[in-house]
This record gives C-alpha cells, sequence and structure tokens, in this order.
C-alpha cells in the first residue's frame, strides 16, 4: 500500500500482518510444535531446545521467503530450510529431521495468520471502546437535547442528540459482543498436517495441539479446520458488519456537518501536533474544514462489502486443501482488519473532537415552522374535527407556513375549522395543539428511550 | 424469475416471500397492532375488533399496492386505504381513524419481512438437518473406508470417506446453532414509528411492542432497529457462511463424480418421480449423466458473496430511515433465502441418492503406487538411513513407480540404500515399511477423527 | 419480486426476461433452427415447415418447463418434448426426428438470453434518451446559473447548475455509445451444439448459423461462445457503468433536495395521474415530500455492484459446459437489466418534474458571506501583499464573515493590509478583489465549460 | 503486502503503484504543470524553470507525505511544502507562489494514477501477449490432437486440444484489443482545479491541458472527469474481465492436471533458477507435484469480482468531490492491476512449461468405450432403425460397454436391432457406425474451427 493508501489509515495500521509479524508467528509456530512434540516423546527433548533456540536465533528474510514460495507454492519449505540452517550453524544437524515434524504449510500460515488476528484484534478493539465510551458520554449528555430526526434526507420529526448516539452505541456494543465470543470459535491453532487428519502424530495428535495452542494462547478444536472454514469466515464477516455499522455514523456525521446543516463538526483529532497543518484543510480553498476522519472512514468502510464478498467466494475450497481458494483468503484476510482499524479510528476521532452546535439543532427545526410536529398536530386536531379534515387543512396550511415564515400552529389556530369550534372545545384544543409543538414534550420519548438504552449497556 | 431460474431451485421456493405471504403478514400486522393498542388502552376496543375483522376480510391486491407504493413510495399508504375501504363498506368508518395508528411504513415492511423471513428459516431449517442426517450415517458407516486425500487437486495420503463427510458435517450443524441462536436476535418485530422513537404511542409504547411480538410469534428489543439493522444482517451472513459451506460440498462431490475419478455419483433424488425422465440426462448427449443436483448447488451459491456485499453495502442508512439503502436491502433480502433453500435442497437431493463406491476408491488408491504413502515411507526410511537419502530416494523411485506400475514400496525394498543395510535392521526397516503402505493402518487416525466428530455431534 | 420489489421498479420491468419472452424465444430459437437446416439441405423442407407450424402452435407450459427441467438438468429436454407432442396431435410425427437437431440446452438457452437482453436493451435505452434529452435541456437554459460547487460535502467555489447537468450527462453519453457497440458483439446467436463446435451440423454449420442469426436479428460469431463469455459480459458491465454514473445523479440530487439545500426538489413523474395520491407521501408525516424517483434509483443501483461480481465470478467455467457457473450467470442476468431499466427510469422521472430554485442556489451562495470565493480573492490579495499574508488574512477573516454575518469582501476591504496599501494599489486591490467576487464572473469558467460539453454532445 | 501475499505474485509486482513510483508521478505532475503554464504566459519562465528543477531535486518522503495528509485529508499540501522547502533552500522562495498553481489534491493524485497505470498496462501486456503467443502456437500443433470435451464435468464428445486453446486464447485477444482501445479513453490527465471547472486558469485552462498531457504523455478531455469516472471505471472493469477469461484457464488446467486425467502438467516456470527446489513441491508430501502457476492465477483472480464491486460501489460520489468514495477507489485501484499481472504472469508461467500428454488423451477416450460417440451413433442408428429405438438402444448399452470394458460399437453391431436388418442396411450401417467412433472423423470439426480461430487471429 502506498503512501496515498497509508494516509487514509492511522499509522499504526501499517504494522499489522507485516513481515515482521509474520516471520514472528512463523518462527512461534515452530518453536511451539517442537516444544509440545518433545514432551509428549514425539521428538527428543534436546532436539526441540535446539529447535526452540534455533527459532529465537534465525532472521528470517521475508523476502527470500516470499521469493522461494513464489516459485515452489509452499512457504514452509524456505521457512524449515532456513531455521535448518541455523541448526546446521549451531553444529545441531540432528535436530533438522525433527523440525516441522508431522506439520505442513497451511498448518503454519493459519496458525500465523490466527497469531496476527489476535493482535488485529486486541488493535481494533481498543478505538471501538473509545467510540462507545465517546457515544455513551454524548448520548447521557444529550438525552433531552432535541434534533430533527429525518427520513429519506428530508426533516420528518423531533428527535434528540443524545438518542442518535445512543442508536449509534448499539450496533458498536453488540459487535464489540460478537467479535469477543467468535473469535473464542476462531482463534484456534490450525495443526492438520498433510491433509487435516494429523496422520503423522499419531494418538498424540491432540495432546500436541492442546500443548501447542495453550503455548501460542490460542483454543484449539477436535480437528483442524484447514478446509472448513466457517467459524473464521463467521468471526470475519462480523468485521465486515462492524464497518457497516460506523459507515453509518460516517455518513450521518458527514450530513450533518454540511455547512447547510452544520449540526455537527468534526474538531481537532486526538492526534493531532499542536504545531500541526490545518485539520481538514484544502490546497484550493483555504476556508475549507473537510470533515477528514468522516472520508477516512467511508474510505475504509466502502472496502468492507467487496472484501467480504470475495472470503466468502473463496469458501469452495477443493477437497482437502483448496487450489487458490484459499491462498486468496489468507491473501484477503488482512485487509479485513486494517480497514476496519481504520475506520473504527477515524469514527474515534471524528467522535473525540466533536463540535456538537445545540442552538443551529434548535434553528433547523424553528426554521420549518412546525412542519415537523404534522403528526401530533393532525392527532390534536382530528380529536376536534375529524382525521379527513384534519389531514387536509395541514396538508393545505404547511405549504404556507414555510412560504410566509409563519409558525404552522399559528395558521392552525387562525384557521377557520379551529375558529368555528366553540369556545370550550376550542380552547382544549390550542392545548393540545400547543402540546403538539412543545419541544420539551416532543423531544420527551427520544429522551425516555436514549436513557432506557443507555441503562441497558450499563448491565 | 423466470422457468430457467425456476428450474435451479425447489419448487416449494416459488412461495418464499411471495405476494401472498407478503400480504398476510401485512394484514396480521395491523391486526395485531390494532389488538396491542385496544389492550393497552390506546385506541376502543371496538375500533380494534372492527380492524382485526376487516384484516381478515381485506382481499388485498398486490399489484394494486405495488403500483400506489411506487408512485408515492410508502406501501403503508395503499394498504392502509385498502383496509380502510372495507371498513367503510362495513360501516365501520369509526375505525378508520384508529389504523395503523402511531406506526409508520417501515414498521409493517420490516415486520413483514420478518415474519416471512421466520418460515424461511423453517423451511431451509428442514433440507438442513436432513443433510446433517445423511452426512452422519454416511461417516458413521465410512469411517473406515479408505479414500484419497486430495490437495491442490492432486492425490495427497489416505483419508477414510467417513471422515470426508465429517468434515462437511461440521459447519453444518455450526451453521444449524447459529442460525438458532441469531434468529432470536434478529426476528424482531419492527415498530418505531415515523423516526424510530415510537413518538405517537406515548408510554404505553413499550407494552404494545411487546403485545404485538407475543401475537405474532416474534421477539422485540428496548427500541426499534430501523437503522441499526446489524442483528439483522448477522442473521443474513450467516446464511451466506452456510452457502460456503454447502458450495464446498457441492464441489468436492463434482469432482469425485467426474468419470475419470468415478467414486460417488448422484443417483435419483428423493423427490423423483418413478416414470420421470431420467435424472441429469443430456439433449444431446444420451450416455450423460449429469451431476444435476450440485450444478443446482452451485448456481445457488455462486450467488452468496454477491448478495453479501450488496446487504453490507446498505448499512450505510442516512439518519432516521435511509433513501433507497432500506429499500435495496428489503428488495434484495429473498434471494438470499430462497437461493439458500436451493442450494440446501440440492444438498439433500445429492446426498440422499448418492451412489458411493468403495471399490473405485480403493481402486483410485492402488493406481497411484504407493506415492500416496511417501510421507510414511520416508519417515520409515530415514530412520533406517537419515532424512536427506530417505528423502532423496523417495523423490526418485516415486516416477519409477508409476512409469513402471510398479507399487513404490517393492521398489524401496529392491532399492540399493535398503539393500546395503544389516540383515536385522533391513528386516526391521521391511516392517516398518509395510506398514507405512498398510492401508488399514495409514486410515486409522482418520477413523479415529471421524469418530471423534460423531461423538462430538452426538452430544 | 414481490410487491415491496415491485414497487421500486416501472411497472413495464415486470415484463423484462419474463415467462412470455422466455418460452416466446425458445420457440423462436427452434423455428429459426429448422428453416436454416432445411435451408441448407440438412433436414427437409416439410419437417422445417412442420416444425416451424408447430412452434406457433405450442402453448408452453412455463411451470412444467422448470418442473421437468429442475429434475432432468436440461431445459431442451421438456422443450422439445413439448413442441413434439404438437408434432405429434398434428399427425406430424415424421418432424419430430429434425426437431433442435444438431443443438443443444445451452445453444436455445443462451439465445433465448440474448433475444430478450436484445429486448430489455430497447427498453432501457428510451429512458436513457430522454434523461439525456432532459439533461441537455438543464444545461442549456442554465450554463450560467450560478451555484454552490461542493467537495467532500463542503461549499467549495462557484459552478453553474447548467455545468452539473452538463457533467451528469457526459457518462450517459458514454454509456450509450458503449451499449450499442457492445451490443454488437454481444447480441450473438449461440450454435454449438453439445460441447460447442457444431459437430453435429458438419461443414453446413456456419452457412446455418449466419442463416439463424439473421432470421433473430442477431448477430454471430465464428465460434460458439458458451464458455468465452467475456463479449457479453464485457456489455453486461457497461449496464453496472451506468448504473454508477445514475447513481451518481441520484445522490447529488438527494443531497440538494434537503430541506436545508433546497435547490431542487422532485416534481410530479411523468407518469403521475391527476387524480393520484400526493407523490413522495408519507404515511406518518403529512408534510413530508420524499424524493421518491432518488429513492428507487438509489435502491435500483445499489444492487449494481453486486450482480456485477457475481457475474464476474461466473466466468471459471469448466472445460465445455461448466457446472453451475453457467446457470448462475443465466439466472442473474436479469437482475442487471431490470434493476437498470429501474435506475434510468427513475432518474428519467426526478428530472422530468424537476424543481429548479435557482433563487435558493444563490441564497445558498449568499449566506456563506464569500468564503466561496477564498482562492480567487487569496489570489487577488496576493498579488498586492504576497501568499503567505493573503493566506493568513483570509484563513482569519473567514470565521469571522460567518459569525458576523458580514461578506469576506468588506472585511477585507477594511482590513489594516488593505488599508495600509498606497491608494493606487488599493484601489485596484478594490476592483480585482471585486471581481474575484462577482458571480457573473465567476460562473464564466463553468458557463464556457458547460457550453463546450453542450457543443461536444451535439456532433 | 506481507510476504504470503508477495509468494503469490511475480517478483515484479511490488513495484507496481508503491511509493517511488507514486512520488516521482507527483513530481512529473508538478513540473509539467509550471511548464505548461509558464509556456501559456500565466506564470513567470523563471519560476516554472525553478519549479521543474526543483521537482528533479526533492527527495520526497513517502512516509511524511503520508502522515502529513492522515491529519489533514489533502495530500498536496505537504507535497507542495516539499518542494517549496527546496525552492526555498535554493533561494527561489519568488517561485513557491507559482507552484501548484490552480490546480488541487485531485488533480495530482488522479494523474499520478494515471501514469502509474499506464506502467502497469505496459507491465500487463507482455505477459499477455506471451499467452497469446503460447496459446496460439499450442492451437497450430494440436489443430487435430483429440481430447474429451467434457461438459457438466462430464466427458461429453471429442474436440481438439488446439480447439481447447483456440478457444481460451479468443477472450484474451479481445481484451488485449479493448484495453488497448479504452487506454486511449482512460489514460486521460486530470486537471480540474478546485472543483472541476479550472476556474483558476481562465481560457487558458483548455491549452494547458492539452500541453501538460502531451508532455506526460496521456490523452486529455474536454473537461476534467473528477466525479464522472466512468471512462476509468471501464478500463478498470475490462482488467476484471481479463481475470475472468483468465481463471477459466487457470480452472481447466488445474481440473486436466489432476493425476486421475492427467492430461497436462505444469513444467518448470520459464523463471525457474537451474538451482531451485522443485517446482510445486509440498513440505510434508515429497511426491507431490502442485499446479503452482495455477495455484497463483486462481488466487488471484479470485479477487477480481470483490475488487470490481468496490469500485463500481465508488461510482456515486457526491457533488463535485466524494467523500470517502474517491479515496476509496484510489486506494482499491491497484490491487485491481497487481493481481492482473499476477494472473497472467502466472498463466504464461503455467503454458510456457505445459507438458500436454497427448497419448493419455487417447487413452482417457478409449476408456469410455466409444459412449462419448453415442450422439453420432444415435444419428446413425436412428438413420436405420428410427430415433426412439436408436436412443433407447443406445442408452441400454453405454452401461454394459463401461460395465464389460467392451467398445459400445461392437455391442452395437452384435445388437439385436442390427442384427435383424437385412444385409445391405445392415453394412451400409456398419460403415455409418464405424465413421461415428472414427476419432479422425470426430475430431475433424474441431480442427476445421479451431483452424479458422487461428486464421481469424492472424488477421
Amino acid at each position: 500500500m502506498n503512501a496515498f493508501g497509508q494516509s487514509l489509515l492511522p499509522g499504526a495500521a501499517h504494522q499489522l500482518f507485516d513481515d515482521a509479524a509474520l516471520c514472528r508467528a512463523f518462527l512461534d509456530f515452530e518453536s511451539a510444535l517442537a516444544e509440545a512434540q518433545a514432551a509428549e516423546g514425539l521428538i527428543p527433548l534436546e532436539a526441540a531446545a535446539a529447535i526452540t533456540a534455533a527459532c529465537e536465533a534465525t532472521p528470517l528474510n521475508a523476502q527470500a521467503l516470499a521469493d522461494e514460495a513464489r516459485h515452489g507454492g509452499a512457504m514452509a519449505v524456505p521457512l524449515v530450510a532456513m531455521i535448518a540452517a541455523t541448526l546446521e550453524q549451531r553444529g545441531q544437524t540432528h535436530a533438522v529431521r525433527y523440525l516441522h515434524f508431522g506439520a505442513t504449510t497451511q498448518d503454519v500460515v493459519d496458525t500465523a495468520q490466527v497469531l496476527m488476528t489476535q493482535q488485529a484484534l486486541a488493535q481494533l478493539l481498543s478505538p471501538l471502546e473509545q467510540c462507545i465510551a465517546l457515544l455513551q458520554d454524548q448520548a447521557a449528555r444529550h438525552a433531552s437535547t432535541p434534533m430533527l430526526a429525518r427520513t429519506l434526507l428530508q426533516p420528518a420529526q423531533i428527535m434528540s442528540w443524545g438518542l442518535k448516539c445512543a442508536s449509534w452505541l448499539q450496533p458498536l456494543r453488540r459487535s464489540h459482543a460478537h467479535l469477543l465470543s467468535l473469535s473464542k470459535q476462531a482463534l484456534l491453532l490450525q495443526l492438520g498436517g498433510a491433509t487435516g487428519n494429523q496422520s503423522a502424530l499419531g494418538e498424540a495428535g491432540e495432546r500436541i495441539a492442546a500443548r501447542m495452542a495453550k503455548r501460542l494462547g490460542l483454543g484449539h478444536a477436535a480437528s483442524s479446520w484447514h478446509t472448513q472454514r466457517d467459524a473464521w469466515l463467521r468471526f470475519g464477516l462480523e468485521v465486515a458488519v462492524l464497518m457497516g455499522s460506523l459507515s453509518k455514523i460516517a455518513k450521518d456525521l458527514a450530513l450533518l456537518s454540511q455547512a447547510e446543516v452544520a449540526e455537527v463538526s468534526e474538531g481537532a483529532p486526538a492526534s493531532a501536533t499542536p504545531g500541526g497543518a490545518a485539520r481538514g484543510g484544502s490546497s484550493a480553498m483555504p476556508h475549507k474544514r473537510n470533515p477528514v476522519a468522516c472520508m477516512q472512514a467511508i474510505a475504509a468502510c466502502a472496502q468492507g462489502p467487496g472484501i467480504a464478498a470475495t472470503l466468502l467466494s473463496t469458501m469452495a475450497q477443493a477437497h482437502e486443501r483448496g487450489l487458490g481458494e484459499w491462498q486468496a483468503e489468507i491473501a484477503v484476510w488482512p485487509q479485513l482488519w486494517i480497514q476496519a482499524f481504520g475506520a473504527t479510528s477515524a469514527i474515534r476521532d471524528a467522535l473525540s473532537g466533536l463540535q456538537v452546535d445545540t442552538v443551529r439543532m434548535a434553528r433547523n427545526i424553528d426554521s420549518l415552522q412546525g412542519l415537523v410536529h404534522s403528526e401530533g398536530l393532525t392527532q390534536a386536531l382530528a380529536a376536534a374535527v375529524g382525521k379527513p379534515l384534519a389531514r387536509a387543512r395541514i396538508q393545505a396550511l404547511g405549504p404556507l407556513a414555510l412560504a410566509r415564515q409563519t409558525p404552522l400552529l399559528q395558521l392552525l389556530i387562525e384557521d377557520t375549522c379551529v375558529q368555528a369550534l366553540p369556545e370550550g372545545p376550542r380552547t382544549a384544543l390550542h392545548v393540545s395543539l400547543a402540546a403538539a409543538c412543545d419541544l420539551g414534550l416532543v423531544t420527551e420519548p427520544s429522551a425516555r428511550l436514549c436513557n432506557r438504552l443507555l441503562e441497558e449497556a450499563r448491565i
């Protein structure tokens, strides 16, 4: 990924699934394998000790690994050769034959992918938890702050900014929980041997796997999952779902940031250096303050569906190891995590410096002259004059309210259908019409719901 | 979907999400809404009774619904008008104003989608459970039946047909469990009102929702999920994962059915009528017996990743109701279930009539002259002559075995590197080499694993 | 597709690729085949005449075709049986053996797909041409109508509404041209026989194909394209590109329709009946006027990328006929055209009734107090005081202009950095600063470009 | 991309779109811009000379560019700052204000992407042309070499290996032609300025663009294409189509390479070093010879549909610059080319060392006992005994032929339906039945078609 791609992602994204992490994981696998096999008596203890030491000492050359594997197709071959070279240099040729014993390329590559994914998950959860905390804070502070609810990009009714934040929050909490629970089913050691049945390990296979898994901090399953990757995919798809939920937040924030709406704006990101260039500046337009974090989140999330489709399409792996499908999955998988980490970090940045303009929120409501209260006004009016007439009058007076910049409530009170009522009902109607337009009252359902959601989140 | 598309799917797929089901669900929603609102005192009991009766009596015209909604954009408008017309015909105009009270188009459409999905799930689980039972049966009967394991489309080692079936089985069982558990989080009533905060229902909102959910056999959540559809998507993606797992079975079966491999073949499907045309016949080639069920499964599963991508891409729904994203999700969702039902039924058909040719499995092993035992032979030989020489000899003799149609074991025994050994070690080596080629012995790890997986499935 | 899906599409979409069209095309193929083979002496003339007449007279039962093909896998088998039944009823059993001679299921299915696609193309081009004409008209009328250009959802500079329309226009014109040119490479007869080499037709194969193609109004290629479907896919992907271009128009229109922007709004659609329900009305909010056509276009276009991915993924068709890949392509293909027809029609509806509020466009510009002229003001100021100071002053005064609701131009003129200039340069600067804010002048580049694009379109 | 991803791709893929290429292209853009503006009198000649020299001399720090752009969102800002720093170091501060004049980030980023894509195209065409040449050679040599045609993974009839190669060849030739022709519409300079209307360049804009395009070896369009990216996408989708065509070759080769089919096998790749490890070796199974090049091609092509979907989904770019959609397209685009280059190179490797076993092709035909001649035999027999009986006998005798390992021809001749014929017709029937099984005769249609396709390719 070149500098442009990097510029859309947090700096640390660079390190996820990089060569250093891959090589470290390769060596950890071989080391743990030898140790576990020695403990189970499958290979000599000295051989295991020599292998473990050699794994510590071998400086893997990632470029050479790639070059050899490109030619031969099996990455374990050059990997084993490099460790073997260390053993030979150290005069421990005797241990070479016990190296990578009973394992296959897919075992070491899959397990390395799992180990790197475990790190990626930890990296991802940190900004995700920050997003959750920031949204909880906004929701708690603004449970009753009225703002326009908008449907089909048109103002609809009144909700609260707190409820909006609490709504964004729910799917993030659910994804957090699912990521943790699915990780237990997905972050598993792979140890199947040539075709997945651990044939070379004999009856000790399961015990060896259990030892290795413990040593590497992973789970392990009754059988290898080399071609049955549903648990792995399910875990990855949860990441894609999270990206979908983040993309909604990013889109909403970007829409609210439009100069014509201006209810929120991105402030400086948490990571902004004091002397840094202006956030969101344009090379051509000095006045611009672009929602850069939203842009980064949207750019990252845009890649989620395509990556998910590619991963799903690799599931039809032929027989006991796919021809190309498995390899494609391994190659594409990191992109999912890198982009998800980018999106989560960007939303964290957007939320952490968010400027919320509650005055503008109120002004945007006012400018609609009460049309967003139509449903309540119609209900109130209908009780007095019947639904058909109520609906007809409100549809007629709505455009007038906008054209004359006069509150719909006022036009209704002056309307003959109301004026014609006897005084008692008319007075009662005035009260119920006014209630339908009372921002405090109409925000109540949203506040109530917001608080209920926060309560749930606390449990 | 025209006759060609239909021909790839079970006949019953036709009815999933069709107009009859949609209209039934629409009416059930309105009926349950009125009932619950009456029970909570929000609307008069007589109104609710009239509405419920009208919903029973209204023959919805799906075409007219579509035509009106195409124009106005909101399907509830013509729906309510049609029920209102019934009420008026029956002289119950008084109830019209209580119809669809406090609800919005998305409430009724989403809930209808949920109700239809509940039926689709039931439809899907039936062939899925049959697949699981059929695979368990095959696995139990063939735990020790040797067959070639193949990696990268090349023969690799020995496994058992039972283990193959047990491996296919695992992801189906996992998907079955996840479908059931995710359905509880996804098959939820939608009742949010205009913008999702139930503002028109007041404090009774939650109780009304609870009553409706119970009446409709659905769950309900603390808040409406109109724009936070992660739980819904997660459920749908599990269907896509299932399709991925099915696509692997279909590909494996198709590969094993090739005339050159011929280890299995599709028999007559469960649904075949006695006098029916030959299964898998060709219009041009009378001798052909095509794996029709696999073809149908592959055709269905090929659509999974693209549908999943589309669904994921609809998650960025603007504000309190998306402009187009929500609608696209609703429109595409049925395809997921229809194709998954098709794929599952096709695999069920393939498995239920499957002809397994264990003799051919053995013959295919034999024809490789023992090369698939290379790993075991190398291990045995390495113990006697060292790994480098062992590996070199086996690589040299392998092609010879194929060329001469002579077992590799025999060539090895005659090889000078073995002949040169002293008698004692040589005799021992003969034993260990023979063991490495003993089909019974080399099938053992697979049988063991197969039985362990079956044991797990039983729990 | 149920009523909900139908409600997002034009009524006529229903008929694209439906059973009636499919059956008609099937019979046309068999009829043309017999005729061509008779003309080339491959089958008797009377047989061809009987077959042609039988094809006219046979009422194909699409449901029965689907049912039989579901079982047997080859749709031509029941198709031929149905025509044969007609022949037999008419006492022309002699002709049965010449029916479908030398052809295979894929020949008739692919050719039917081509014939239906030819009709779909004609259907699609009609609203596409209307979109082009409507945009040309808008562009011509509004070449100099100033409006805000917006980047990253923020106001950037001034452009013209005409240029916006002319920009939307270009890709539609290019897609129109490409659709026509690619259709010549894609709308080809399929006639390959059992495996694509026309083996049963002998040397007459190519002449028969030429005759059939002419009769059916199709092109034909040197060889059958049964497994080499790149030209076909390329044609389909152009439809996906068109959907991408339409989705941009839909998004822009929807954004411009936001109540807070309000520069355009959808009027009544061309197809609106006078007495019809209000366009874009809401069941819950009587004041709502939703951009229904944009919603439909966005919902349709959202399906393009996923469909394109599925189609592309079917290209790896094994050997001389894919197992499932071909069938999936055939099943998915209609969706592409139906959704594209829907999107194009929806944009045509949106444009045909579009209300353009040029006053609001001007007001939206004014409300930014001239900040959108920053680039020009900076250039003018920089010529007098140097770029660094110019940039600094404008960045400082911009927020002030917004806060004080005072034009940036005025603040600049009053700024000390300008006041400090000697009179001559100051006066000149006043002129150049004013020019940078002159709407007429700053709209000129857009007007020029708009007219150039229109000029090109005329050629 | 880590070493695993790299191992699936040619070594040179590493350099496509890398930081060095990006920085070079950035500087070339700024240099060409200044030069063209000076030539048109927009900026002083000395300023242009200084800028050009500074662009030569500036060592761009890609990491710093990414870091700054991550913060500010606009890559041109740090880019311009770095060149400005060089100018200042050289005492040419006067030129700073003319740097990047009238351009915006998207201009330089899009143009850089175009320049890198131009290089990627050149890289891609080289192995593509080698594939074409290799297939032409195979087709020419094997026009009449009989092999099984297979449909739905089952043997169908006879074709020739030459025709198979000629069929693979067609789409590659078409993609080659389309890539060249679409490149003329896609490899265009981007120069739109802040919002795409070149407002800062005045009337000279088009002339400047023409000069720049010429200098950079690119085309240019009447208007900038910053948000109308259909021509660009169309070009990219052709790459996806090419990947689809390559994936078919890879799948066919892999299927033909199965040990049970064994008609072809990958030899050593063109790039194999003499002392290299065995091609396609396994770490666990010394006898394995895996089709590594096919595996790489399949892994690369598996990513095409998902990438295409992502690119298509970015087309809905809001207003005059998308918020995230544009950036996602830029970030994802390189993957398309890198994977396509990988796939094309891998197929080139597979073809260049391909071992074709024509003896095995013949043996695989023989082993089917003539069942693949059923269509011809049925036709011949039908002429003598009628189609129904002919079809019935052949369906009855086919399985018998396989079971008894006896040619179907022989069983037919011995069949009572033939024996019962009078001698004359019987003798004639013998001749026509034998002709239907004559490999030379039945291969003729394929040879004829193969040669016709080669003839076309020559033109």
